[in-house]
């Protein structure tokens, strides 16, 4: 059994979802463990982590608009120090989670056909966002390919 | 230290929870460890997991009801190409998220009494959800049984 | 490999964020691993676990009352029987959730400059929450100090 780390940095432009289901892939990937754990690990309080479909952008202007309006700006905070965007992120974050953990099965994270994993930057400015990745597993296969069904 | 993989497959009906806990359970218990973590992921971008009350079937209805109200149909999306029942689903996956990690102990993941393993169906009409399961653990029983008091 | 099992017990007086980021800190600090994934884990339908601002305790009232507005007590539950903070409670706790995973290196879950640990208490009365503690992991350290840019 064995463990890796990595950290990757992602430039984030304005509000919304940042795919990065690629560079974790790849990652993964190369780390030659056949059977394991990834968990992604978002180090900041006013951005997140999702998985939503990739295959169309509008989806992504949705979510980012439903948080708009499920937590909204202006909604008489008390902490307004940082801006009016900073305590909405605060929230959104809670909501949304600083954190996935996805099993890995033949060298891959068993992501379905349609999920992608994306950073959810919730300020409204430019940021730098760190995830830390961390792999447990090893090269051998599990047992326990077959499916079980069940209700 | 070893490691587990299974699949299991739920028939939805409608929108609303439903249990698995029993499956999850049994499969569990039928790989002989005792101290480990398990973690459960949800292949869908319109079905997620959650863990609540499994006594009443109120609180799952008002559960489901809750969310149709948070995140309603018929809000103005721009995807709208699926159904109206498509794009509410993709947020309320996001909001409750694709993935759960229990710590086992003594055989059993460490539940509380009233803990129920929900997948959560946001589609109206039925689906077949997948779930992936993933075990790593030892036969062994970890040190650390005492419990600590803190605030 | 080794893992380590351990329970904190949170005393809450009310609605809102208990932090205990430092008894986990203390208590990881203490297992003598440094690489490996902690899991703490919430046993509880009607509190749950947060990441967020450890900073200013304004921040935590506001997010408090955030909860209060999405989801309100009196909003036509079925399920009223243990009294009008009881259905919010469970809703709260499935958009939150009642899981956390945090990779450790160094000797220290990588939680960002700002990251606290908090329990979310949705009730109303005083509680007795029960965390579970996990960690698995070994005293070597892991390859990948390295960092990506991505996006």
């Amino acid at each position: 059994m064995r463990q890796a780390l990595h950290r990757l940095t992602i430039a984030t432009q304005r509000k919304g979802l940042v795919e990065f289901t690629r560079p974790v892939l790849t990652w993964v990937r190369g780390q030659g463990i056949a059977t394991g754990l990834l968990t992604l690990w978002c180090a900041h309080t006013s951005a997140s982590l999702a998985v939503t479909e990739n295959a169309s952008p509008e989806v992504l202007d949705d979510i980012r608009d439903s948080f708009e309006r499920l937590v909204p700006e202006g909604a008489g905070y008390a902490h307004t120090l940082e801006g009016p965007d900073d305590m909405p992120s605060h929230i959104r974050a809670v909501l949304t989670g600083p954190q996935l953990t996805i099993p890995v099965a033949d060298g891959r994270p068993v992501l379905g056909t349609w999920q992608g994993i994306f950073l959810f930057e919730h300020r409204s400015r430019p940021h730098r966002r760190e995830v830390v990745l961390h792999l447990i597993g090893e090269d051998a296969y599990a047992l326990g390919g077959e499916t079980s069904k069940t209700a």
